[in-house]
């Protein structure tokens, strides 16, 4: 972040009065251009003791599985997010059940949250963003394809205790062991 | 936002290729600057039956009571902001015990993430943005000079059925009433 993008002024990164960290901040207007975290959030589709996975046909992580996810936007509810995602990632209708997963990777400023969905139908396929998706039972789980650090997070809460409505959510956090998340 | 923040020239609004919603694009660097929602993180911190609330001593809300919480900022974890935000403002050690409450207000983007913190000790005292900080138990809890709805739910959420660390998260949302969230 260079320029101020109400006003296309110089940006100085300086501690604001009253504030206790540096800021994006236009000497300009005035103007604070905060930064923050951004939520992703998905939903860990289920049916009897199957989950759904969709095998990513975009980077980063192509070919790699996954669950349905993605940046929430403006103007959402986070189950809605959830609901979104899983429609554009794997034509899926679900009901959502819980909170199940919230998971932070600090290093590049995202949280994830995982909702506990039900699959209301067997009634999927992949979206433009999917090569494939299927249902897979605990023994079947490609746990070396998986694409993301949640989203193994995400899959072994549920099988570590077979995760229902009822669970409290799972907290998680990236923990890094020279792997990429 | 009108300029890039890379490159200081006017930005466009339109749906990227690939994409469904309307972004603000660089036509001169190609950056595509997103637009999510924040997270905004506390803690509901409590000793036996008793709650901590403190009084705001600034806006919005000055003068009503919340509990304490605040913008995530990049680089932590949920749970570390959720701390972070409960020493600023009542000078308070917790001990984090599960996700109590995930609130979105869709119309101003807003995502709230509320823990129950069991609190180490009853030093607390209020930090600068808090006029006052004091425990509550259900009976004395001031309902009508409750800040922001999302901390009304979380409230009503927690003496509802007591909550403990082996309960689900509750999940709601603003809704509608004519009264500012």
């Amino acid at each position: 972040m260079k320029y101020c993008s109400h006003c296309a002024c110089e940006l100085d990164f300086r501690v604001p009065d009253g504030d206790n960290l540096p800021r994006f901040m236009c000497n300009h207007c005035g103007t604070i251009h905060y930064e923050n975290p951004r939520l992703i959030v998905g939903c860990l589709p289920f049916w009897e003791d199957q989950v759904l996975l969709c095998r990513r046909a975009i980077e980063p992580r192509h070919g790699f599985w996954t669950i349905p996810a993605g940046f929430m936007e403006n103007g959402e509810l986070v189950e809605e997010g959830a609901m979104r995602e899983t429609r554009e990632e794997a034509n899926a209708e679900v009901e959502i059940e819980s909170v199940h997963t919230v998971y932070s990777i600090p290093h590049i400023n995202q949280v994830y949250m995982f909702f506990l969905a039900r699959l209301k139908n067997l009634d999927f396929s992949p979206g433009v963003e999917s090569l494939e998706t299927r249902l897979f039972s605990e023994n079947e789980i490609p746990w070396e394809e998986i694409a993301f650090s949640s989203v193994k997070f995400c899959l072994e809460s549920f099988y570590r205790n077979r995760s229902t409505a009822s669970d409290p959510a799972q907290l998680g956090h990236f923990v890094r062991t020279g792997k990429k998340s």
